[in-house]
């Protein structure tokens, strides 16, 4: 069953001042999870989760997250402009990317984040741009059929990402050879994964692979990151993943792997987004036209350019009328948007109450690679993001786009030279 | 076999202007495509392509585009906004959407427009707001199951678009009661489709429903739009329609339909956007990476914020690495971008010359639903688009994105609130 922090009355104040659509993030819910989340996890005293900023890259979100202690998980340069911006830095970025761009590494290396090298040929590229390695490496191991990933994520010996084992060995002793004595190892093998066993197998592949590489190569890891992944429950009858059942189940693999092996400390970091923001979002946006030909359909002020993931990944997200929460199902419709592209459609045949045109809709779980995934296709504008206080307050976080955003890169003067 | 319109000089030329990625359109290649376009539709006198506006919503590409006397097919204000600044308007405009907002009408209306409605229910929507029915009046026609779709665009009763057949003889009815005297039908049942027969059959079937509707309802078509879907060979073993040989299939339809039946003149509209720009647009990148773990990977300073189709869709895009367009395709790469999202691939398995660090690559028909579909995701930005003249000369006619347009609608004030 699916629940929301707030109720019709609070949206309709809230849209008094903010036009539909918009994402409202719920602040209360937000902290609550990251208390549970810490508190799963303090065996490990060097815990930290990295928050994957690509999911909600929003400045006040992430200064949030900073207050529990999180650090940041960056992919690229403008990521890491936002963590300099809040004053982030050090360890508490951990700058994890693909195919990088010398820029991006400079901006990691100015803001001395921890850097997780994506392949072993990036030693080379990095030093001959820099001259210099960064004081803590970390690699992304990829374990290719070794491993089976899940179903979101595909099978790791597909993906672009990370190096094989014999390369790692490879890495971290050409990495020892150079200087670097700060070391840490990264996966990440999942996405949207809501079984805690995926997790532990990463972690005893890791915790593995860490013994492994310290005895040949003589060498101390400070970490393992064990990747993102965490799931959230979609779906009504999906369940969430129990950070405390969780956080036992791995301690148990720390204390056989590590802390009975006499390894000493080993922290444990993770880059999770979607548990940490995407149960707390939700895309509000109201009921323009119905139509009904050969299905019956619910036009919202909303489209892809709010929300790509049903559109893009036929992925399901939870529908609320606002105000009809406790009445029966009983109507069949396709929830849409209003983009000349097929496949904008939040539901297709979803069950709801009967829906009226003026209707508030909320579309559930959005907080986590909803609006910053949105594009501007068909000239559609990205939405405002909006904080839902724990006081009942709110806190405008990013203002709607307008046409002047959407032709600020055009240079209308261009259009007279031809 | 795939060619080019320019050679390593001209783009290593470029690029000392323009740092790569870019979207590079070659107009001499549009304006032969659109001579060949009106020519082989010059039988229908009142005979207009409008052309897609989200396929490529840049100004000076429009622009380029109306002085062949093209029209322009817009699906939001924005599109309908970008027309007014460049003082398009009237029959020249023909407004398609769906699910639409009452501002977007308005503008449509201030325009003179032609609206084409998606529902039955819109004339109520439109009356209510504007107390009055638009001059000429459209409406998009769904077949449903009595035409089958083409394989992208999927099967007509799945589609949110149009009006059945019993719905599209009652909103005629209705608008002719209201005192509209002009009208015109629409349809768009396919995308991306190389065979011409379909075409044909969509002209037949809006030609018999002209013919059916206004002998029942006693009312007068100046137009049929056949909507667009005409596609392009992004295979290099795809063959393009012939604009030629389908002008006169639907010359056939016409006689045989129209002009013999004593009907009078039919204007045939479409409003394709792909056949138009698409193979004329080039995204040229950079290798700057390249890695070899379970798969050899190429490494793009373009990513999906560039070009989303391969990721999105799976789709095929051609790809030569200049300078080597002669060698033997030796080597298999996939062809990936920077994104933190498995997807983010421009080519799998794809066979080419050996790819070094530093050459320069040219992802072809990437001038339609290009750029437009871009994202900001993983905090990517969009490339600048140019315009190679006839002269060889460039335009540029749309800068590159930079941080301060990503971070343009953050109040970073806000941050100092929690």
């Amino acid at each position: 069953m699916k629940t929301l922090p707030f109720d019709k009355n609070l949206i309709e104040n809230l849209i008094r001042e903010y036009p539909t659509p918009f994402q409202l993030y719920d602040e209360k819910g937000i902290n609550e999870n990251l208390k549970q989340l810490r508190s799963a996890f303090k065996w490990n005293s060097g815990f930290k989760e990295y928050f994957a900023v690509k999911a909600t890259p929003n400045p006040t979100i992430m200064k949030l997250l900073s207050q529990h202690g999180l650090g940041m998980d960056c992919s690229s340069l403008a990521e890491l402009v936002l963590c300099q911006k809040l004053g982030i830095e050090g360890s508490d970025i951990m700058f994890t990317s693909n195919d990088t761009p010398a820029a991006d590494y400079h901006k990691a290396l100015e803001l001395n984040a921890i850097v997780n090298f994506d392949d072993l040929s990036e030693i080379a590229y990095f030093e001959s741009h820099f001259g210099m390695m960064p004081e803590v490496v970390s690699f992304r191991y990829n374990p290719g059929e070794s491993r089976t990933g899940n179903s979101i994520i595909g099978v790791p010996q597909d993906a672009k990402y990370g190096l094989t084992k014999p390369q790692l060995f490879e890495a971290y002793k050409i990495c020892k050879s150079k200087g670097v004595k700060r070391f840490g190892l990264h996966t990440m093998v999942a996405s949207n994964e809501l079984n805690p066993d995926f997790f532990v197998d990463t972690n005893i592949m890791l915790c593995q692979l860490v013994q492994e590489m310290s005895a040949e190569l003589d060498i101390k890891f400070e970490f393992i990151n064990m990747g993102g992944g965490i799931g959230i429950p979609y779906l009504p009858e999906d369940e969430p993943i129990d950070f405390n059942l969780l956080g036992k189940k791995i301690e148990k693999v720390f204390e056989e792997k590590i802390y009975s092996q006499g390894y000493g400390s080993l922290n444990l970091y993770m880059e999770c987004g979607r548990c940490i923001t995407g149960p707390f979002g939700y895309l509000i946006s109201r009921v323009g036209h119905k139509k009904e030909i050969y299905k019956n359909y619910v036009g919202l002020d909303a489209c892809m350019a709010n929300l790509m993931r049903p559109g893009m990944y036929g992925a399901y997200h939870h529908i609320s009328v606002l105000g009809k929460e406790h009445l029966p199902t009983t109507h069949k419709y396709d929830v849409v948007g209003s983009l000349c592209e097929n496949n904008d459609k939040f539901a297709i045949d979803r069950m709801l109450p009967e829906v009226d045109i003026g209707d508030l809709v909320v579309i559930h779980d959005s907080g986590a690679h909803g609006h910053s995934m949105g594009f501007n296709y068909n000239g559609k504008l990205r939405s405002a993001e909006i904080l839902l206080r724990e006081d009942g307050s709110n806190l405008l976080i990013r203002r709607a786009e307008n046409l002047e955003d959407l032709f600020a890169t055009i240079d209308f003067s261009a259009v007279n030279k031809i």
